[in-house]
């Protein structure tokens, strides 16, 4: 636990993820855009840095946690950027869920100075990466998983290992997200249906998180769907819209056809139109509702 | 266990459903369409009878398991059918999977004569049934569901009540059809992805399993759309094309739009003008890998 | 010109129908359902009888105009039915949309007492049908095709032929009526994008009508959907949802999957369940704005 | 007719379009990729120079009809192009189908050049950019409109004008590709449901083309599609993929959902991951009818 790790991202999963180190007992350089988000991780005594760049130090590690795709590259490649200090022999670990195109642009860059890139996007929202209980898809060079496993595993419950390949854990993610998106189109669907026949719907989403689908996303999603209670957001549906967005691209990058996909992409759409952006995901549900003639009265 | 009871129908569900309830010590008076399904029964000294109406005695118990709605009306109210001989004071246990709309006009026409309908639809498929671990969806008059209510239990190994109206019932069973129909297609999209990503879609469909979807559907039927392993059939293709009617039938009367149910329909739909009616219904997979360029080597 | 004809069903489409018969100089006896709307016909001179039944002659032609499937076999096979009074040598045109289903079961009934059926479901709406400018999709028996052809010009301004099989003239139609509806979606998608954009949608309506699609559909129903303009309906939004019923009636019994129809099924079924039954079908492009985020301000 | 005018890009549609600037007495200087495509003009007395630059005379017009976005944004402002050339008092003039972004994008880089940029795409196929008979969509700055509106005139039968905003014209043109590929599905599943009903599919596409749906689009397209002649290619599918993804990129932008537009762009892609990229994009209708359980024997 000799070296520094920068950590860069302290949003609603960073934060917990980087004191889950720190607590672990690696000494940490945080780094945020908006400062104030890392005042409470300085107080607990881990160290905030100016730049991106200060989070890195020469063939060390730096995690990063961002927003989307343009804020990796700007904080990785940008003015103020890490790979430069990071180069050879350092290793990028990129969790945020990103394009496989955007991972195959930022290998080949660092691959240049020297770095290896890795691939380690999560499963889980802010209350699981609270508790380390997040499941994580690796991807990358042999030599560097094994050097940063000991960090994923203070972070997680369980690494699967997806391969040489970096964009293949990116591809799992997005292809896991776009089935919990599925799925609560699914639930809003059922769970609608049944409301409109006379049936409560909370019983009908309770048996089956009991029965045929009794694991984490029917039992959890489910019961904000059939409660419609979507505030606040665990994962904002602007960013759920995001996500379906680069499902789709990697469809299109690899002539997949994804008629769910397409029609969930719709859908979230719809909501962001609506001025629904910052309601959790889940809230797909009220346009399903909506289109059956109900006007949901949200619970919280 | 003093009383007989009549038990219609003894196909792939049917037919360990009946033998559970004899094992159990209930005396039964089974029938079933083509006579040689019933030898096997008759063999473990169940009584086997000519006609459904033989299946009943008055004011008793007689459950039905049978392939669809024409089939259910004609067992009850056909020629040899058994409502009159059931009568006043009897239960019709109805346990198929059919239309709401169904259900109302059997329960009318048994009221007439007297007879409690209780709708009993179940989850699980033959090897579940066999192990009495179904999942019971029960709705109809109270005091019937008490008198059930053992043989119900030496069935399965849950009874979900949903109140008085017995359509209810058959609204969850089609909901729960619907929604596992839903997880294979999305599984099926999400793996084809992995699959031309590059990435081992057997692999993806483990992890899934383990973690965010860790339950009987996305294992079990997961296993298979991964493996495009088919055949035999443990609910055939043209079954689920006409539960997915059924479905969007309900959708229809309840003004309840279900588009994923929409895409569903057509995608059985699709595989049954393709010839595909006799493998299982997660068969969609094909179409879906098709769709994207891949010919499967089915693995069975 | 000697023969009386019958005539059955004087809505919007069937009332200026009969009337053109009668103005070509045909012996008319009519009967409706409400007798209001008989009046005045009466008042033109024109024979109106107290029940179907009365409108046949033996032997003799008899042509239904009526509301859905249903209203059809009452007025021929029902208690005041006309199908035995017209019997042998007896014509029965059918110019409904109906499925083919309900023209199969009709021409075996008749055929049963010697009566020829004739599918000629009309394209056109109530002015269209004032004008004398329906097209007619005509199928069944040659004979009585010839026989009834002076009749059908004088509704019509073509004529086409589908052959022996009365059913194929109602595929056609079913068709056709999709065909419009995926237009009015299509235009409602495209002209709501460029409303979002900044583009003046009629302009864009207007120019479509004057170019690519210089044709009845997109001309008149483009105007309507680019000015939000629904009401008074010229064919109402609940009956286009009864057409599509039927057209995904016959995509399930011939094993034609048609998502575009599907789609469009959900599009009217959720416009009913939001109490929009009454304003004409093009309304969908109220929920297509509405997905949107657009609250149009329908323009009448 | 004093001033010289370039012309970039002379594919299918751009060769005739030069051709007919020659023909109508203007002084033209072209450039193509391939050089090979050029020399045919070069026999008809037109100029033909090595790079975009040399196209461009200071303060001139210069008109590009090239493959893509990129491929526009090469021309015009990559090692060759001929944006600095064009310079202050230039206009370019382009008529490729690309996304409104890139238009927003060029008109602000020609902009600080002192350079108007207006938009004009076109609607029409090859034959029909022969016979002079294309539609243009315009949209930019007024002044630049009035000069270049004798060029525009020579190449098409009318130009419609939506105003200063170039993007506009970009929005209309994707709209109208998206309303064709619309239309084609939606005849392919009206033919194909006739067809599997027993109905002749070439005589249901002549009924419609002569009567609800008597345009060029429906007529022309129809018939190929009725015929299952999809060879050669008057629109390469793949272009068709791409133009979709344009639309529903402006879909996202606008945040106006289009359902349609997402099946359609699934549909293509299916196509093209089933090798079909080279036929015309009418060629969906491949998919339509397999999906049916039809084996088409494409007519040519």
């Amino acid at each position: 636990m000799s070296e520094t790790i920068g950590f860069i991202g302290l949003g609603q999963m960073g934060a917990p993820m980087a004191r889950n180190l720190a607590q672990a007992g690696f000494a940490l350089r945080v780094w945020n855009r908006s400062p104030d988000k890392a005042l409470a991780l300085q107080q607990e005594g881990v160290v905030v840095v100016k730049r991106p760049a200060d989070a890195a130090t020469p063939g060390g590690i730096v995690i990063t946690m961002v927003a989307d795709d343009a804020a990796l590259k700007e904080v990785a490649f940008g003015e103020d950027g890490f790979a430069e200090v990071l180069g050879a022999n350092g290793i990028h670990v990129s969790m945020s869920t990103i394009a496989p195109a955007t991972t195959r642009e930022l290998a080949t860059r660092h691959g240049k100075l020297g770095t290896a890139y890795l691939s380690a996007p999560v499963f889980g929202r802010p209350p699981v990466a609270v508790e380390r209980k997040l499941w994580i898809c690796l991807a990358g060079a042999g030599g560097a998983k094994a050097r940063v496993t000991p960090l994923l595993k203070a972070m997680s419950q369980g690494i699967y290992d997806y391969g040489e390949d970096a964009e293949a854990a990116n591809v799992v993610k997005l292809a896991g997200n776009f089935m919990i998106a599925a799925a609560s189109e699914a639930m809003a669907e059922a769970y609608t249906l049944a409301q409109k026949a006379g049936v409560d719907r909370v019983a009908v989403a309770k048996m089956f998180g009991e029965t045929l689908f009794a694991c984490p996303v029917y039992q959890n999603y489910g019961k904000q769907i059939a409660a419609f209670s979507f505030e606040p957001a665990l994962f904002r549906l602007a960013l759920g819209l995001k996500d379906l967005n680069l499902v789709l691209g990697a469809s299109q990058e690899n002539q997949a056809p994804m008629p769910f996909a397409s029609l969930l992409r719709d859908r979230l759409l719809s909501s962001v139109a609506k001025g629904r952006s910052e309601i959790d995901w889940t809230g797909i549900g009220l346009a399903v509702a909506e289109d059956a003639g109900i006007e949901p009265e949200p619970s919280r």
